[in-house]
């Protein structure tokens, strides 16, 4: 169907068969800014607890409360010797402090010192550590080469957080530093938004003898745009399918991929309208014009193009947001970008957005082709895509533009 | 340890005690350019095959080859009417060529057209394909109205790929894209970096009821940077851990977490060297300075500070360094960077390397602390951090630095 979507006036819509592309092309195409909308507000948000262990990566729903001060008591910031500051009040080289060593945790009354190591709890009555470089031992007593200030080579209590501060903040990605964070902290579980699952159906290759694309590709987008696969199944008749889906299966999510255009057997859209409602099929975007949205009973669905870029494209416009919103993610394209000037024209038709595959060819942009042509091979070969907005012809050599990095 | 330098000459070195810091201090620290020198001496990358369905994300290790052309047949690039482009000639909607319409892959001899699918292949004989918009059924004929160049709306066999084509490079990672254009050539299998095995021994806290929090820590990270764990022993005695690792277990890399400093139970160094090689301990980075590099049995050991923001920050430039280069990724540190203008003085010592946990505020740079503060807290507040090198006295409010975005 890929660059094939009338610009003439289309034949007379059949009143039997309304909003059946087939044999006809599409009426009319939705703006993606429409298709975006929906999909933007059809994205609901599960939370689930899970244990900090497994919590690195994930969103935060709502941020966990510290149930104790950090560090929970004055603590030593170095290995050394406790003791109490007053005790080393001019203390040098020329003229050391004696101090009595006593054992680690030991309290000291007079003028003691104890071997602490870093992190361990300072030993009751000292104020200050001092690090080797200004003590040394001598049998049972300590000698003293420089003085410490109180409070100096402490952590002291709750210096870093205080107990019933928020660690973290709900909608952040929780990182090594986090989950460590809410470990050290005695938090066990924390919450999280739920990993949406999806359900991908897959037309499959029109041959019998090729193989499924779609699958591998579909379950690397998933996984990127923080999903899991609830189901793949590739090659199942689609109007079966979205009609009885397997025993037991609740999706978030359901991504149909293929039989989406104007061909004879291009049955997804009518399917997908069996098994609940078409919302839009056929949108004003190069490659994917053929893409759709609706429902599978109650739960949000997408129809992606069969050609594999097209379905790509359809992705990371559609499928994607709606599974980065569904995941707490950010929905605009997860890709790294960066400005670059291009050096040959980007030929794009008013009213289509058109995403061009692009290389960097000394820091400019080249396209591949025009936006319009499918093939994974070329998109392989990409440095990343350039979106050119509907209102726009293209962009000149010269011009600047954002290129989103594969 | 941490902050604990000396700076002054250390005490003479027990003959009996060779290379222990214990009640000392390090004699010397080494410059952290040469331990990532070691680093990258002793990585060895493995390879693995793997089903494509489960490549993405992995690292090529040898480009495979495309085992057919891509397309494999001239193949129709929308969907339409295949038609001999010459039977088209002259054709408008004032004066249509009629053409008898057959079954889709039938044999089209004389002036026939047959309907197909986008992706299906050309019926013999047909050069061209013709949108909906250019011709229109009428019972058993096709009524054309815009004549088909030859070759229009076909997809050439081989226009995309040859037979014996690289497909990816080798050391690229395999995106969403690269697995499905090997998946729909027929690669059932690709070979793959291996992800190296990492053993993680945590020395555990010092005081009983205080958590781990270096094992959520860690983990994270070795799957950041492309590995998997082969196991976490928190809180083992470390000199017959590494003397005695689990029956089975074939680690790429070994990691010890705490024990480092010059504490009187700070074991790790001498229990590495009891089980192998301690190359070497005590490193001129702040926060990390109690690192150390060497090998349990055979296998290249990181032994990283028990203060966990120095353990992170250890893990950075250490271990997850050489964890990358044994993933067959960039070997750098894999943050996204910023450049950004300081806004408040970075104080750091020549001679150390120092990193510092910042904060954008209104695009500038604001250190959080010293970057000899351990504690996460703090770290867990940060937006990135800035590394200091080692021959800078730091930064002046207006400098320029690279923020490394956490």
């Amino acid at each position: 169907m890929i660059g094939t979507v009338s610009r003439l006036p289309s034949p007379p819509t059949d009143a039997a068969r309304p909003g059946d592309v087939r044999l006809r092309g599409f009426p009319d195409l939705a703006p993606l800014g429409l298709a975006q909308d929906w999909v933007d507000r059809h994205a609901r948000l599960g939370a689930e607890e899970v244990p900090v262990e497994a919590a690195a990566g994930r969103i935060l729903a709502a941020a966990p409360r510290a149930p104790a001060d950090d560090p929970p008591f004055d603590r030593a910031g170095l290995d050394g010797y406790a003791v109490r500051a007053s005790d080393t009040a001019g203390a040098s080289p020329y003229d050391p402090v004696t101090l009595r060593l006593v054992e680690g945790g030991d309290r000291c009354s007079g003028a003691c010192a104890g071997l602490v190591s870093a992190g361990a709890p300072l030993p009751p009555g000292a104020d200050a550590v001092l690090g080797f470089d200004a003590a040394q031992p001598s049998g049972a007593t300590l000698e003293v080469i420089a003085p410490a200030a109180p409070g100096a080579g402490v952590d002291r209590a709750a210096a870093q957080l205080r107990a019933g501060a928020p660690v973290g903040a709900a909608g952040a990605r929780l990182g090594p530093r986090e989950v460590a964070l809410a470990a050290a902290l005695g938090i066990a579980r924390v919450p999280v938004v739920a990993r949406p699952r999806v359900r991908l159906v897959v037309a499959g290759p029109r041959e019998p003898a090729a193989r499924d694309a779609h699958g591998p590709m579909l379950r690397a987008l998933v996984a990127r745009d923080g999903g899991e696969v609830a189901s793949l199944e590739v090659g199942v008749p689609l109007a079966t399918a979205l009609a009885r889906p397997p025993e037991g299966l609740t999706p978030d999510l359901v991504v149909v991929t293929g039989r989406t255009g104007t061909g004879p057997d291009d049955l997804a859209a009518a399917a997908l309208a069996a098994a609940g409602e078409v919302v839009l099929h056929g949108l004003a975007v190069r490659p994917a014009t053929s893409a759709g949205l609706g429902r599978a009973g109650a739960v949000p669905a997408v129809l992606l193009p069969g050609d594999p870029l097209a379905c790509l494209v359809g992705w990371e416009l559609l499928a994607g947001r709606l599974l980065r919103r569904l995941a707490g993610l950010d929905p605009a394209l997860p890709h790294p970008t960066r400005e670059a000037e291009v050096c040959r024209k980007l030929v794009s038709t008013v009213g289509f957005v058109e995403v061009f595959q692009v290389r960097l060819v000394d820091g400019q942009v080249e396209p591949l082709g025009l936006a319009e042509l499918g093939g994974l091979a070329g998109a392989a070969r990409a440095d990343g895509f350039v979106v050119v907005p509907a209102p726009l012809e293209g962009h000149r050599p010269g011009a600047r533009v954002t290129v989103h990095l594969y």
